[in-house]
């Protein structure tokens, strides 16, 4: 089928194949290091496109929110981790999810436990999030004694069942090379291991929950840990690729724009394309200026990425300025479209709202 | 009412009275000089928020996408601006729309114009986009012949009406001062009059339309222009006060987050806020940190910005950084809320989709 005639504002194209081989390559490298697989679903939020998991046996997953936990659930998902701190504003929607599937939370401090000891009305799963150095959330991982205090709350409440260690190691996006990223994984795996070890001493026993997309790009086996969440694999993006994380030729989508001026005075051409498609989200260049976006060209088969010397150098509302070679400039006319590989696919989606499969289906995703 | 309890996720807060003001501000100062007050909508992007112009008179609005003059005609405007270029690729939906009401479309080119003569199925009236320096879309203002050629072809269109010159001094942004702001409405006012004095000696008159807030906030009166199309003024934001567009005090809208962790060893709060709720718009502080937020207290009858020593530091998907004084550290707790007031609003009520009032009223938005 042609999409041509679909594509009537940004539009959010899904390349199946390309996804279909980011999953299947995370799945064979679960699969290898026996470790549980619990994708984040956090990047696709789409409930068809889980079930191209589903179908490849995977059963239990990660989400960002309570509400997409809500949504998952509604769509036959019965294991589901919320990988961010409990929201005690929402204690109403976690017992009623709680009641329904096998919930798993995050705790990362004593009065959360407390609280969640005494609001909740069903069973849950409790991982204590660890901070193992990204300083976001977590309890720092050479608390010991905090990291003890809490599993020993949790694992004396009636209502809750710890089950492990869990961290998120995001400063594996500012590592600099895939030695590094490594470095990232192994000093994480380190860091849980010891408070893995400090909890045995008390008779606690943990698994342990690693989940950035570049360490579990990069690294081979897993070895130490008993589950990985990576979520970004699923589609990665330009920032990936930066971080060596993926290839350009593994970037799973790309917004088709469709072109409304060129200004050849400037080498420019500005797309229908904005920070309501894309966020506002970018790298820096070499020379330091910013680049929202790269530019993808259509082939037999789905796009290739063109020279980054082609890219979004600012984007407004509604509005992309995209500087362009001369060639695309003779090239492409105003009312055809240009291909955008995103910086970062999550927050795309998220904007977009919908997927244009290469083969004209419509995928939707949570509203 | 209090509207704590309705406060369970990151909540877009409406202060009523804050933004009746600013909507009566600029209505008076449109009157007082006489000129058209055609607001755009792209900020609010609610039916509810319209009705609160057009009880005050407002007829006229802008847009800035055809699917949101769907939505507007929907709702019973009957003249609405597309401040956007001609997007070629939606003739059907601009077709739809010219048959409904009176349609104002942009065109800044001859091959679009040449297209739109032909594609189109009802009358519409045509500004000419002009570039006064901000180097985005337009015919560059000292582009006489262009502008003149286009002008020509537009005005022995059957079913094109030409109205005027119309320009988005978006460099108002980065002006850097009151006085540097209005000297860009000067030189954009007299770069426009040069081309309405060069359609002149053609024959042809023309009005001219001017629209970023910034100027439209600063100007006292509107010399020499006939219809101004300011949009974000209606809420502010912490991006316009920092132009001096506007005081903190008038910033009306604020995003409540749940506190989710506290880290006071490093001096931050985490709230369940992040970029899907802010997009990833930020300013620099003076020390060159980037600042996504900052933070404001409930009063008896609303909330005051704090001073931005406490602010957002950075946001990852749905988590927000914040950097806060030693006194709220110890004030605030975990299932508290705090008030982000946000850099840019237009982004953040596009992604928070609905408002809820200080009266604790839900007023929904274009979804």
């Amino acid at each position: 089928m042609n999409i041509d005639s679909l594509i009537t504002k940004p539009t959010l194209l899904l390349d199946t194949q390309k996804t279909l081989r980011n999953i299947e390559r995370m799945i064979a490298k679960a699969t290898h290091s026996g470790v549980v697989f619990r994708p984040h679903f956090k990047t696709h939020q789409s409930a068809e496109i889980g079930e191209w998991f589903r179908k490849r046996g995977v059963n239990a997953i990660t989400v960002s929110s309570i509400d997409m936990a809500r949504y998952f659930a509604d769509h036959g998902w019965r294991d589901i981790t919320i990988a961010f701190p409990v929201n005690l504003r929402q204690l109403p929607e976690i017992n009623q999810l709680a009641k329904e599937i096998k919930l798993n939370l995050l705790i990362e401090s004593m009065p959360v436990a407390e609280q969640i000891v005494s609001g909740l009305t069903h069973p849950v799963n409790i991982w204590l999030k660890i901070d193992v150095g990204y300083q976001r959330t977590g309890l720092f991982w050479q608390d010991y004694e905090g990291i003890t205090a809490v599993a020993i709350t949790i694992a004396h409440a009636h209502n809750l069942n710890l089950v492990g260690l869990l961290t998120h190691a995001g400063h594996s996006y500012s590592a600099g090379s895939r030695e590094k990223v490594i470095e990232v994984y192994e000093t994480s795996v380190q860091r849980l291991q010891a408070g893995q070890i400090t909890l045995r001493d008390r008779g606690i026993e943990t698994a342990v929950s690693i989940g950035d997309t570049p360490t579990c790009s990069l690294v081979d086996t897993f070895e130490g840990v008993d589950e990985i969440r990576p979520g970004n694999f699923v589609f990665y993006d330009i920032m990936q690729a930066q971080i060596g994380a993926c290839s350009l030729d593994d970037i799973s989508v790309a917004v088709a724009c469709p072109v409304i001026a060129k200004h050849p005075e400037r080498g420019q051409i500005i797309i229908y394309g904005g920070a309501v498609h894309f966020s506002k989200e970018y790298l820096r260049r070499g020379n330091g200026a910013p680049c929202y976006g790269h530019l993808a060209r259509l082939t037999q088969n789905g796009w290739e990425a063109l020279p980054d010397t082609s890219h979004i150098t600012s984007l407004s509302q509604e509005h992309g300025i995209v500087q362009v070679e001369p060639y695309l400039q003779d090239l492409i006319q105003i009312g055809d479209y240009l291909l955008v590989l995103p910086i970062h696919s999550c927050l795309t989606a998220n904007l977009l709202k919908r997927y244009l499969t290469l083969e004209g289906e419509w995928i939707e995703m949570m509203k």
